[in-house]
């Protein structure tokens, strides 16, 4: 794979409220997972999110979650499936609408926070989701955990899986992402996050905790843009791909 | 005229709170103004609407409003010229999204409460208005006050303008409403009603507060569903112009 | 024992949307579950529940609950310590708040829906809510599911401790709910649920979904006012306790 | 008068999003306008801002304002007199038990933005504050703009009134503020600023937009928090003040 796309989550202000370097980060990224309203977003400031994303020409996916302004979508919320699959319609079609007005197209669909993690393992959550999507617009990609349950099933229903890997986190030996709560969950080294995304992208490998290799598949990599430091990572992350031929390119 | 539309607001329960009978409404009107989350609705409530809607073969029109769920979208606000413009495109786009998992289509837009009455008059926000729906999708039709200056404005920006009456409320001479704080403002006689609304599809004209004949061009009646005497109402309203040879049929 | 307290949950209704009958209910109970907003209720109807509480001489509690509105918080929602002790607190001040001006006072806390479910069990929720109770006013009694874990935990907090039943639920020969999953949930005659409370106040015992009879310690029954045939219910369970010579009596 | 209270904005963070630099102006300030969580704040970082003031012995008061998250209480909104009592007192409320919980007292009532400026002006809803702060409790002080008819009708209603000034804004001959829509609305140079704000304390005059004195009465002096350079000017603010013998001092 000489290829690959970088994704992150944009859109996050709230009113007063800036969040996230929008415009340095749209000219970083391949793939803007933009805020739909639940977690974050409001519409104006998405719309503008969404005009920057069509003016760089970056591609752009409905960044959906629970409804919990005040927990950011991070919180667990045990929604019954007639909610979440509307719950989830009604974003993506949100996000379309403002998108049509910005001159583009949302592309994918990227669960956020504790939706994302939730529907990872979750068969029911998951099935939702999927539902929901194939409701709407079954030719919408849904980006996920790379080696999750949800690959197989999102798979399995006909959706066009893309799998993500996170620059910035460890990996166990199996592939997995080290838990928050154990020691090399997240790395802070730039240059070597890039090293090792770099590795990922012409190898398909990522060095484990433990110092072995994982096989981690990824379609993208995602970084993040909500502090300077954050920035600067997914700077070099992109200048190490480049300089080493790695073309980033969205995958929709 | 020997056709006409009736419109009725629907969707506009929200999480354990019921409102309205949207069943029973949707075996009346001709066209729904289905709620878009920010006066009322959820996301479940809204899909189940407009499941219902299709079966039907009721015309869906978004029903959009200020964000004010506490105030049910009553309340005056001074909503800013960027935030107006993106906040409809947002809750168009949700019902959209919504309307597609439904099997459905949008095909109008109906401002709500204090919006409708507000770009009824005021050049600002009815212009905010009207961008937002040229931003989305130009073919959809704007249901307006009938003989407002909003009709006007929405027709030179090349808008499909569809006029509506209101069943239940007293007119001036001048073809305007009689204000709510006026005696004569609301009337509750079903049958008055439907005789009042079958000379305006017949002849174009109701009889005024002052016993004068108003002029009055309209493309939809609005009727209420919100309490057993609305539908009762609503459903004489209907029987009358049926048996007068009628045509009952949507605008869209 | 020969008197007892009766709950309800009261001033749930949001904007435009009733619910319940509280001025018939205020009849009827001692004490008075008021929603604090987060799950039901606005502050303006609050009030008016408030003050028709004070004019009936019916007790007070702070009906708190999670930030739900939408699901009525009755979906679990895994909220942190910091945020779920603030919550409570904030729920009960402005209870406390809109009691004062309704010539009233905030006796009790009686966790909602989920919150309570949880709690019922759950050791960290539930010390977060105890926390909040200590941190406002340690003299608020706190309403508990009878013989669940929480009454222990509070208890050993220094909390008074009020232990209630559930006049329409079924009982495990172990005094536990019968899981709303399983056969015998719920009753639905009124004759016979208010027998079984008479039971309860006089005996101490309630006859199990296996007819064996469970022991159950209950300060407090909680009745429901969300029907027609919820108000008949809490009517008869009433009328029963009187005539049997059971004074009712606010534990507060 | 030589001594003056200097007031700010604060605890207006929400979730994951931050704002003000709260521990800085905590040092600076002598009362802080805590956000009530209706267009800021949410309970658990009010209650964190609440500890801190108390921590700093800085006075505190309850920053009412509409129920507008998305639009920042800066949107007029025509609140029913029912509603807009019940909102308030409900804040209120909500601060006073956040406050027990962090060991300090609510002293006073300063309404935020869009009310704030209404309620200078506008009888009805400047009674239906006032009929709050009476409802809830009489002894809190409520800040009101220098020379506004609400100063006259709050001591009428035998309200405590403490009037403020805003050291960033130009004034009027009359001694009211420039519209922000005209040239010299907003001062930004720090020394000039403070030593405006000098004269005020110890001449009460101002000098005006057009070089004339206008004389302001007033008992506090509104700084901001909200940017670096906004702490800078409440800084000097402070030293010149200090360096010229007036004691700064809490009004509560």
């Amino acid at each position: 794979m000489r290829s690959i796309d970088l994704n992150s989550d944009l859109g996050e202000s709230f009113g007063a409220w800036a969040m996230g370097d929008d415009a340095t980060m749209l000219g970083i990224v391949t793939s803007a997972n933009v805020a739909c309203g639940f977690h974050a977003g409001d519409p104006a400031g998405i719309l503008a999110t969404l005009k920057a994303a069509a003016a760089q020409g970056v591609s752009v996916g409905a960044h959906v979650a629970y409804p919990d302004l005040a927990g950011f979508g991070r919180r667990n919320m045990d929604v019954a499936s007639a909610d979440l699959v509307a719950d989830i319609v009604y974003q993506i079609g949100a996000l379309q609408g403002l998108a049509a007005a910005a001159g583009t197209t949302v592309r994918y669909v990227k669960p956020h926070g504790a939706l994302y993690n939730t529907i990872a393992q979750d068969a029911r959550q998951a099935r939702d989701v999927i539902t929901a999507i194939q409701a709407i617009d079954p030719s919408l990609a849904l980006v996920v955990l790379a080696g999750s349950p949800l690959a197989g099933w999102a798979e399995a229903a006909g959706l066009r899986v893309v799998a993500e890997a996170f620059a910035d986190r460890g990996y166990t030996p199996q592939g997995t992402l080290v838990s928050r709560r154990e020691p090399g969950a997240v790395l802070h080294d730039p240059e070597r996050v890039a090293r090792r995304m770099l590795r990922l992208v012409t190898e398909g490998v990522v060095e484990a905790v433990d110092g072995s290799l994982a096989r981690v598949r990824a379609d993208s990599i995602c970084v993040h843009g909500d502090s300077p430091g954050a920035v600067a990572m997914a700077v070099e992350v992109r200048r190490t791909l480049e300089q080493a031929g790695v073309t980033l390119r969205a995958f929709a």
